[in-house]
């Protein structure tokens, strides 16, 4: 196996989207939208959430997302039901956005008309996590019946994440999880992570991350002294 | 983005492994060990489903299982449980296992003592897909709580897998998720694919799933005419 080999073309790879992650960063600050992206294992609710939260925002909040998938454009038209701008980005066989299908993606948006713009990864714990988007927030969503040890298996993904999100709160008693171990798995990975709880699908919790996104957005926005 | 060349040195690497895998396989079918490798999202249950299996069949057959994770030696731990030997494979920061990465694992282990090694790959439903480990059998986990889209966005997963193994059966009710439209996907995008519908917790459907791999292995084992 020629690991090392692999391993330097990744790295030059790597390089080359942080450069470009860089720049989208920059422009994302000064148009002033606030970029927030989501990565979780598949299934973990990231669609749903996404869903509820744009439907949320919307009213006071010009919000917009791009959202990555191997196939279909089942995503875009989940999320197009909020009434904001979706846009679907099909990776093929690559398990993971990167900045430039980032970029790419934006080309024909004003990014200057928005005051969010979400960014769902693909479903996966392993390889979003070495891509930065520009993103000013990552959110790391784990849901409750994919069990305690999700934090301390797939360490990486926790450490690159600013908040993690345990959804499906609702099934919690039916999957048998122990909340408190789950907690305590993310935060033995990630010292002092923003927890947050929630169920999409009942709505419980939502609200919390509205705030947090909020109250993001106006520390970015305030003039720096 | 320099996709062009990840691509070649995939590729080579893809072919290396090809090569090694074959050469597995053929080492599993002069032993007369029946290997069947499970893939699946993180938390869709492998481990679970495995502790059961191995624990059932151990009374009359030689058992044993290879595990992969990126860290920790928790699922080892839990499979060990079963008084069968495990051994775990932690790879790092990669999203897969390889031939390699099995053949190194089987370097002190007899294989002619053995009639049943199954092997547990990394969660994930992209890059497994790309590599063979010379496994007979492959079965693609999917867990109720995902939903049923899932196998219509990772096409691929479901596409080289011989055995489709929906899981968490009795989370299905308090998921909402629909059967039959979950199995349909998983029809659609591999057409004749093997179906089973089991519960690792409650144990409904297990025996369904061990008759099959029974069967194959009686069936692998026949002299060819």
């Amino acid at each position: 196996m020629n690991e090392p080999r692999l391993v330097e073309v990744r790295r030059k790879i790597l390089k080359e989207n942080d450069v470009l992650a860089r720049s989208l960063r920059e422009r994302f600050r000064r148009a002033g939208v606030q970029v927030i992206s989501m990565v979780s294992s598949p299934g973990a609710g990231k669609t749903t959430l996404l869903e509820r939260v744009l439907t949320e925002l919307r009213p006071n909040y010009r919000v917009a997302a791009l959202v990555g998938d191997l196939a279909t454009e089942n995503d875009a038209a989940r999320l197009a039901r909020s009434g904001a701008p979706v846009k679907q980005i099909t990776t093929g066989t690559v398990c993971h956005l990167d900045a430039g299908m980032v970029e790419r993606a934006l080309a024909d948006w004003s990014l200057g008309d928005l005051d969010f713009l979400f960014i769902e990864n693909v479903g996966n714990l392993v390889c979003p996590s070495s891509f930065d988007l520009g993103e000013d927030l990552r959110l790391v969503l784990v849901s409750t019946p994919e069990g305690e040890d999700k934090p301390l298996k797939y360490p990486t993904i926790f450490n690159t994440a600013d908040v993690a999100v345990i959804t499906k709160l609702d099934l919690a008693d039916a999957a048998g999880i122990d909340l408190t171990a789950l907690a305590e798995n993310i935060r033995a990975v990630r010292p002092g992570i923003k927890l947050l709880k929630l169920s999409a699908r009942t709505g419980e919790g939502v609200d919390q991350l509205n705030d947090l996104l909020v109250s993001r957005r106006q520390f970015q926005a305030a003039p720096a002294v």
